[in-house]
Parts: structure tokens; sequence; C-alpha cells
């Protein structure tokens, strides 16, 4: 968090309402990102209870040199435990819902929140995969409803699924892109809506691929984890499953694609897409752009220091 | 490597057949836990070169501190380039095959090698997907075949998949995981043999999902990368997917089951699998086992430590 960035939001608030650990992890985040915070939970007591958890995980943070100010009551000063909706969302730029993962209580709590607060303030959802078209199409102030999906634990993951639905504003999804980068997490924009979204969508299919392993007595479940800790989770942690791909063939992905098809088509029961012609779509031209094969010798260098660096840091005691 | 296990190994020699990329990185962890290591390759001046790059990743190690001897000669003395297959196998305790991803080439050449070893002497293949049972059911000494999977790179990467066929003898499966284990490596041995073992039906899984989010104009490739690489990979470089969602309910895997069950079927197209029988028939009692409930809040301070400390790692100039 640099100082201009925490500067310009000390005078800003935000809303957080629902404050179980996804809306304790956001008053983390956006607290160390200089803002004020204003807690709202429909049950009595658990604000209280929230300021309670993020003050011992502030102190947490602190011991690891991950927060700005020295002093955790600094921190506890710019939290304002509000009594109801209108209150907390007074004066706050952004709201930021975490209410349970149920589609009724989220339609009606977002028209709650639509309904006092103020034109234009963005009312995003920390929803793991409810699209906005479903809890907020009936909402009045729809144009400023989406999706702001943070990976457990928030305080700590930095990339924050932004969904917006088609009715949803551009000047609003820009805003929460925005703030997201203000509290220095990484904002991906989806083109479309789906259920899931990306992160639960790549999180389900490889569940669900295990799951499948440990039904077939395959393998055990402690040896399926080491499969990913041990194995394709390490170049995972700092390159995605495109860029691996791209990287384990001379040619790129497209020779990645050529290469394995057969045997990825032979082990996935239900093949329901044509892999080349994926890469023909258009995925190679985006891969190539992003790393050109004549820059692969050093991309190759770069993964394996980035693994030696990982391996050291995860074996050294 | 500690001092015992190298001094152990310090007058033993493996034969490495196939020297490209993955033979290679098979060298640098032999030779790095103190073993001889003999290299041939069918094409004619592929171990000269394979030997140059040995040296060069060899350096890059003892950069970074991760190799044992100061002087590297004192590695490359201990490479025999062989001429034949009969001089790359002879007093060799163990033969590690890196041949091409090609089920004939592979029976072929898994024929010529047991032809030529010594009685007992293990033939592990490095192939990421085809079963012994497919490659060597025609070989004389089938008791003696079986995989051993590395993951790219594998001088780096722990995980090696120890996949047995139904012929293979468990003592020469024991022998094989002694001798991964003797070289620092992580041996995951399966149950039963499967197409594409554990590692790559569960990275096949995962890119499936991906293209087709691409093939649906969801999002850019380089969002899917970082939905991974900024958000679930950041948590599977230390913790399998399984203990992931354990520890994101409070009840453990049942209730993350239940909890999103519905969620997760309506987002795969073709739900192959009923996840709570799953959990049902065993699963829920191994990771209750590994991650009993009553160790859950130590668990994710422990996480989140990891974590912590992951990301300072990854963020630090």
């Amino acid at each position: 968090m640099d100082y201009k960035k925490f500067e310009n939001n000390r005078k800003k608030k935000v809303a957080l309402i629902g404050c179980g650990l996804i809306g304790q992890s956001w008053a983390i985040s956006f607290l160390n990102a200089g803002f004020n915070v204003s807690l709202f939970d429909p049950a009595k007591g658990i604000t209280a209870q929230a300021k309670e958890k993020i003050e011992a995980k502030l102190s947490d943070l602190q011991v690891n040199g991950l927060i700005k100010k020295k002093n955790i009551s600094n921190y506890l000063a710019k939290i304002h435990l509000a009594e109801d909706l209108s209150s907390a969302v007074r004066d706050s730029i952004h709201i930021q819902e975490s209410g349970p993962e149920d589609l009724k209580v989220k339609k009606e709590l977002t028209k709650k929140i639509d309904a006092v607060a103020a034109e234009n303030i963005p009312i995003a959802s920390s929803t793991s995969g409810i699209p906005a078209s479903l809890y907020a199409s009936d909402v009045k102030g729809q144009y400023r409803c989406l999706v702001a999906h943070p990976i457990n634990p928030p305080h700590l993951i930095p990339a924050v699924e932004i969904v917006p639905a088609p009715f949803t504003s551009t000047s609003i999804t820009g805003a929460v892109k925005d703030i997201i980068i203000s509290i220095d997490k990484e904002p991906l924009e989806l083109n479309k809506e789906i259920p899931g979204f990306v992160v639960n969508r790549l999180q389900g299919a490889l569940l669900n691929e295990a799951f499948k392993l440990v039904k077939d007595d395959i393998s055990s479940a402690e040896n399926i984890d080491k499969a990913i800790s041990e194995g394709l989770g390490l170049r995972w942690s700092f390159m995605g499953p495109f860029q691996t791909i791209h990287l384990n063939a001379p040619e790129g992905i497209a020779g990645y694609v050529k290469r394995y098809e057969e045997m990825y088509k032979d082990m996935l029961n239900k093949p329901e897409i044509d892999w080349s012609s994926i890469v023909e779509l258009g995925l190679e031209e985006e891969l190539l752009k992003l790393y050109p094969l004549s820059e692969r010798e050093k991309h190759e260098k770069d993964r394996d220091n980035k693994l030696t660096k990982l391996i050291l840091h995860k074996t050294k005691p």
C-alpha cells in the first residue's frame, strides 16, 4: 500500500453489510488501505464480535509487517458499528454486501440496501456464485448492482472477480474496479455473467475430478492433495494454467494441445469441447501476445527461478 | 538433502534412458542426491548436449544454494555418457525411461531395456499418462515395470506419481518409492491404474473448464490465469483442494458440500457424481483424521500465516 493511495482514501468511508468471516476480511483490507468502515449485520451483537476478530487479525498482520500503522487502535478508531442499514450506508462511497449464499435472502437484502443508499453508490455482493441478474433484477437501482467476489481469506488473497449484470452501468463497474485497485487487490472483470463465475467453476471442475478419483478408489485424499500442494499448485501460485501449458511445449499452447489432446480426450469421460478449435479461436493469439515464443527461454528461466525460491521458501524452517 | 542420505547414495548408479528435458531434470535430482548417472538416448549426440544443459541448470541451482557440492565438476564427473543401452544399464540399481509419449515407441523401448537389464532392477517410465498395463503387458520382465511420473520441471517439483500395474511386483514398487524418497522427492502411490493418473486428470479437468470459459467468451485467458495465480493457486501451493474446502466451512468437508453442492451442481454441466455420497463413502472420515475439527482454529491460523509469508515472498522485490 503506497502512501499516496493511503492518503487518498483517508477520508473515505465504505459500508460493509454482513459481518461474518468475509465481511471481517473486507474490513481489514479497507482499513489497511486508509478507509473508514461502517459495519452492519442484521443479527444483534455480531458487529461487536466482528470488531474483536478484526483486531486479532490485524495483530497477526502486524507481526508480519503487513499493515501500515504502528498502532492498531488507529485502525479500530476508524470502525463504526452501525445500528441500522441507513446509518451504515450514510456517506459511504461503496457498499459491500457479504450476506448468506441464499438467493432469497440476497434478493431482499439488496432491495433494502438499495432503498436507503444514495444514488450512484455501488452495491457490490461478495457472493461466490450467484450472478446479479438473479438477485438484483427486481431491485429499483439495479444499475448499481454487481458482484465483487473475493477469495477466502480475502484480506490475504489478491484476486477479486468483478461480474456486472447486463443492467449494471459501466461507470459503476469502473468505479468498483477502481476501489478494488485502491485497496491493492486485483480486479478480474468478466465479460459475461455465468453461475460460479471463473474462480468457482475452475475450483468446481478440479473438485469434481478429485471426488471421482476418490470414488473410484484411485488414490487417498491425502495423495490427491499432495498432487496439488507438492505438484501442480507450486507452479499455479505464480503462473496460471494457460501460461503453464504454453511453457510446457516448445511451440507454445498449440504444440501442447497437439501433443496432449489425445491423452486428455481419453481421460475426460465426456469431452465437451474440441481443444484445438479453441486454440484456433483466438486463445493462441492472446497467449502469443502475452508470452511470445521468442522470449520462451527467459520465461522458462523465470519460472524455474520463482519455483526455486518458492521451494526454498516452503522448506526453510 | 541430508548428509547421511547423500553418503548412502554415493556409490550407486542409475540409468536414464531418453535425455530430453525430463531426462535432464532426473539427472540433476539423482546427481544432487549423490548418485552416479548413465545417460543414454537412441538419437546420436543427444547425451553430450544433455550434459551441457545439466551443467547450466546445476549452475542456476548453485546460485540459490540448492546443490550440495561447491564444485559443479564433481557432479559432471559422475555422469557417464553411454554408447548403447547395455552399457547404460550395467550396474544400475534403477532405470528411468523418459522417452516420447507414444505407446508404440514406449512398448518397443521398454522391451529393449528389459532384454539387457539385470533381474529385479526396476524399469520406471516418466510417462505423463500411459499406464504400464498398456505399454508393458508384452514385456517379459513386466513384474519390474511401472510408472514414476514426475512433474515439469522435475528437478524442482517434489511430487512423483508411482503407478504400478496389476502385474508389477510389490517389492519393485517399494524399491522405486524408496529411491524416490532417497532423492528428496515425494512419491504418491496410486491404488489403481487410470489413464492420466491423478496429476494430469486434475490438470485436464481444470484446463477443460478453462477452455470452455474462453470458448463462451466469459473471460480473457489472462484473467483466467490470474484467477489461479492471484487466487486459488496461492492456497494450493501448500494445501490441496480437499484440505482447502475442509477449512472453508466450520463443519469441515461435510458442511462445505452441504453448503455449496447446489451451486456446483448448477455450474457443472453434467454432474457425473453425487458429491454428498462421496463424503459419506469415507472421504470425510479420512479428512477428519488428517485435520480434526478440534484443531480447526490452529489450521486456519497456520493457513493464513503461510499465505501471509507467501504473499510477502511474492511481492518483495
